[in-house]
């Protein structure tokens, strides 16, 4: 995996004093110099820091003294860089990539402009170019697990595969005809036969993802649910978004609101991950705590869309599993979370009318550990401790925008881009080395992009709406 | 000023047929094939635009037929890419980069926090050193023109006269004893002598900066008033921004407004720019649009510091001059514009609960034109017209997050990053050649930054404060 070039250009061989009195542990990788955020309980932060991988698990992390117990195959020195958890993205639909920037700001535009845009356009094809693309973006954005909703999951899983990025990928069950599915009944077949196929894949975690409560029937999410428990996978779902949503749950169920409803019919669980959650009160975040269900927080697309903001930093202080997420590309746009650190902190210092609210160090947290807890892979990955599998990025600090740096958390929050990351290492493999993917062709992924592209163009001209 | 490699690696030499029966016009810089946002009055775009240079000036501006009447020293086919004209930041303190990311979310900083720090550290080696990474930061996130108010404003010019930014300076004028003055009347001689040295300056504006109303005397803001219509210079100040300015205005004045206060000591004429205007009504708005007062728009540091939201659609909506800016590095903390556009667009449509509000294309002219107006430059700047200083920048539409790219303002202002600017132009001069500085050694400037941080650290310790 490791190009030439790197081990010449950025990596120097371990010097070991060969008289050392103790016996030198063989490994890996051994990053150095770094400013390393553990994001550990106590949220240790090592200035000259060390991080120790081996295979694909992370075996030690500390101070400098720790470097001379290791004689690893590869050294990176980052030179006091950055070196943090892999980001997780709660919550994306990677493939629709193919749409991002096309009718932005039309009203009711999931209704009138997306559903009939994919019902023409949603294709195994489609789901390859428009992951294969979001993947490139998410790695370069320094996300290296994140958790999809679409169609053709099976596809998505390809790229991913290829890729090297972890993911958890959701396939879609509603009730009216999609490009995969006739009906709820069919997408529920189709997501068992996905589950089925890569349920032992070691990086890809297949789930269900039906679209939302109001959108499927009572019985389906029943059925989902148990089905979920049995095969020990996750389940997506859209929950406490939308004006529509309250209103059509409401007249199902006698005036509950969307939680209230999911907990009364069994379909919250510890498998459930929760998108959005913005219309909650407090009885609906005491039941989502009750029954330990994720949630996925979309800042950036929730704002956008003019949804209004979910009450984030409450359900984050009352101990709930929450982490950041993007949103699709239609809807975020981009598909890093560094993208939503800033307005994450901002936006809830704003409706808190407190500039202390929601700090950096809490940002970065449900950007690690909280979005880990969120898919509950808190076991897995979301820090830089041993035992961990070895999901690594390092950030940039010589970028004009990130100097000085007096807080890392604060920096990282207030200026980085995500074009800061410089390298990303998934399962201890290194995917991205100074912004260059290894394991695709950049070149290739966005041609076919902008092929597609052609193609989304005439069908929307066709269709008789405006290509804006 | 052009390197050696811009010409061989990015640039053809235009090759014209010699039989053509015209005469051609010999220019200095053709780019083509071009997505070329003019933001001229009709918001014409040219899919496969050109716009002709020659010398500090555009010549020309149109579509691909415009090639064969020039003949160019220089041509730089930017393969579709965005072309627009260069941003303008109309509020910056650009020297407080050595400070960023200091406390960040300590209540009541400015006073507590900000204001100590400079009082021992603000020197005129500290005013270089952090503008001269604010100009790199600047720079690469193209912005082209900014407005700075700060002290030692000669040492900011310094630095922007080498980089070869366009900027206007407004040295500080406030009532307690600061680095480069002992109270406000020494204050306005410093800038009475900073105006009379660079009054003549190609590409920089002398001006006073008043700092605000509620830190200045009504005599003083009478003078600098004065002062500024006799010498033609703009006045820049912090306008409407905070409750203890309300409170301090509101008992000088019998409970006025700081805009009405301003009004009735004669303080609002076209000659100022009002920075943040948060706290202002309908009858504030009108003052302020009668006197054809200057308007910079904060919003990342106006919502980071739980200050609130400007009614900046409005006051757009109703013709005042109004632009954005970024604020200084200790409040945005970033300083290219970009930064804003994603914010900018959605904290309106989440204010407004509408996701029309504010849509890409009234951001961007908020970045150019409206920023130009802001500034009283629009005449000069702010669009890509014929008679218009050449200030211009090119926008990576190849970046992963721009692909694919439906409507260019969508992309802008949803998905672009600081960091995908790729060459900037002012004056008719490249500055930036694929993200690199030809005018300025970009490490030196880091290097300089992070030991005058390494003395910030020293300070903030021996005042027995965290670094935090």
């Amino acid at each position: 995996m490791l190009k030439k070039s790197f081990l010449s250009a950025s990596v120097a061989l371990a010097t070991l004093a060969s008289s050392a009195a103790f016996a030198v542990e063989h490994i890996d990788l051994l990053i150095k110099d770094a400013t390393v955020l553990t994001m550990n309980a106590d949220k240790a932060v090592y200035e000259n820091g060390v991080v120790a991988v081996s295979g694909n698990k992370i075996v030690a992390v500390g101070d400098e003294s720790l470097s001379e117990a290791y004689q690893a195959k590869t050294v990176l020195d980052v030179d006091g860089d950055i070196v943090m958890p892999g980001l997780i993205n709660t919550h994306t639909h990677a493939s629709m990539t193919v749409f991002r920037s096309l009718g932005d700001d039309v009203p009711d535009r999931l209704h009138r402009y997306i559903f009939p845009l994919e019902s023409q356009l949603v294709s195994r094809d489609m789901v390859r170019i428009g992951a294969q693309l979001g993947n490139v973006e998410m790695l370069k954005g320094g996300v290296t697990t994140y958790a999809d909703m679409y169609y053709f999951e099976d596809e998505v899983a390809k790229t991913v595969d290829k890729i090297g990025m972890r993911a958890i990928l959701g396939e879609t069950v509603i009730r009216f005809p999609v490009a995969d599915a006739a009906n709820a009944e069919e997408g529920i077949q189709y997501a068992l036969n996905f589950i089925k196929e890569y349920k032992d894949h070691p990086r890809i975690t297949p789930a269900f993802a039906p679209h939302a409560p109001y959108t499927n029937t009572t019985e389906v999410l029943q059925k989902i649910t148990k089905l979920s428990l049995e095969h020990d996978v996750p389940v997506m779902i859209h929950l406490a978004e939308s004006e529509r949503e309250n209103e059509v749950i409401a007249e199902r169920s006698g005036g509950k609101s969307p939680v209230e409803y999911m907990a009364d019919i069994g379909a919250l669980t510890p498998n459930l991950v929760g998108a959005h959650v913005i219309n909650v009160d407090e009885h609906d975040i005491a039941l989502l705590k009750k029954h330990d269900v994720g949630i996925a927080h979309n800042m950036s697309a929730n704002i956008k869309s003019a949804k209004g903001v979910s009450p984030a930093l409450k359900m984050f202080d009352d101990g709930l599993r929450i982490g950041l997420g993007t949103d699709g590309p239609m809807s975020g746009n981009t598909l890093s979370t560094v993208d939503e650190f800033n307005q994450v902190a901002k936006v809830h210092k704003l409706v808190n009318k407190d500039r202390a609210a929601m700090p950096p160090i809490k940002v970065i947290e449900m950007a690690t550990m909280g979005a880990a807890r969120a898919l509950h892979m808190e076991d897995k990955i979301g820090s830089l401790e041993t035992g961990k599998l070895a999901d690594i990025i390092v950030i940039d600090t010589k970028a004009p925008n990130m100097v000085p740096m007096y807080n890392p958390y604060s920096a990282l929050v207030y200026s980085a881009y995500a074009s800061n990351v410089k390298h990303a290492i998934v399962d201890g493999q290194l995917l991205m080395q100074e912004r260059d993917i290894l394991t695709v062709d950049e070149d290739k992924v966005r041609q076919e992009a902008l092929q597609f592209a052609d193609k989304v163009r005439e069908t929307v001209i066709a269709s008789g709406e405006e290509v804006r």
